[in-house]
């Protein structure tokens, strides 16, 4: 898939997903993509799990209530470690959201379709933690996204964005030439 | 470009870009693809401002210290609102940075080379607010990064990353299978 046509034909995809395995292979250039992504002063702050054991997963949808995520034959999840980058200046947010943004790049031009989960994982009941102690994720590590990857079993849908001239301009706020 | 290719074609350039301009239907692509980038609850906390016109540019170069960046022909300014998504949850700096990811490979696609400046403009000298100014941006939006964009006059360079095992693993930390 051509890049700019991957970057439109994405979208936050909610459904089931069928049985279809992803290959290793095609696990393996979704991480690589990830990991490609730039990170503030090069702290390559992210790391990342992928999760392909049945009985790993089943483990992870113990504590999370996302009934067509747990359809996926694959979980990424995604750590982050909040180094600083220089005095306090941490980009850590930055960094990770940077590697997730180039995966589900590369999963829609696998063929796969995926969401962005961070909210369910990060939010006060910490599941996020949770998930990461079933890996043996250290401490110093939050896990701080899911992806699930898979092929869908349902047609994507996509939500309604404002206008380009409402988000776009040039030379000056709300300029148009 | 073919998504994948770009993902790794993609470095942080930091030299003098050539004077070859860079035509307003290459800029809309890129800022189309920023836009195209998902944000938390669909906030599209992120706006954009590129900036073509040589006076504005002259302007925006008296409040910043990047020699190498100021002879590109374009900036992308990037724009954030600190917009809640849900009770106390913003998702602002991820959505801004999954819409960089999304321009830089878009660059990178169209034949042009970029660099992410956050660092620089969001310190305590303020220099994003300065810009913000500049550009008549309101109070309740942050400059928080700037691209510049061009056509290279120097070859990219690599900065050296971690390898795929010491960031990847397969079903828990640090596993390999």
């Amino acid at each position: 898939m051509n890049t700019l046509e991957a970057i439109h034909a994405r979208t936050s995809y909610r459904g089931p997903y069928t049985d279809a395995p992803v290959p290793r292979e095609a696990i393996v250039k979704i991480l690589e993509a990830g990991l490609a992504a730039p990170s503030g002063c090069n702290k390559q702050t992210t790391s990342l799990i992928a999760v392909d054991d049945p009985q790993v997963l089943k483990k992870l949808h113990t504590v999370i209530d996302l009934e067509n995520a747990k359809t996926a034959p694959v979980w990424i999840c995604v750590l982050t470690k909040r180094i600083i980058a220089y005095r306090d200046k941490c980009f850590a947010t930055q960094d990770y959201s940077a590697a997730i943004q180039n995966m589900l790049l590369a999963i829609v031009d696998l063929g796969y379709e995926t969401c962005w989960y961070e909210g369910h994982i990060t939010d006060a009941d910490r599941i996020g933690r949770q998930m990461a102690d079933m890996l043996d994720v250290p401490q110093d590590m939050e896990l701080v996204c899911l992806l699930p990857v898979g092929v869908a079993a349902e047609k994507t849908t996509r939500r309604e964005k404002m206008p380009f001239m409402e988000r776009a301009w040039f030379n000056g706020y709300r300029r148009t030439e």
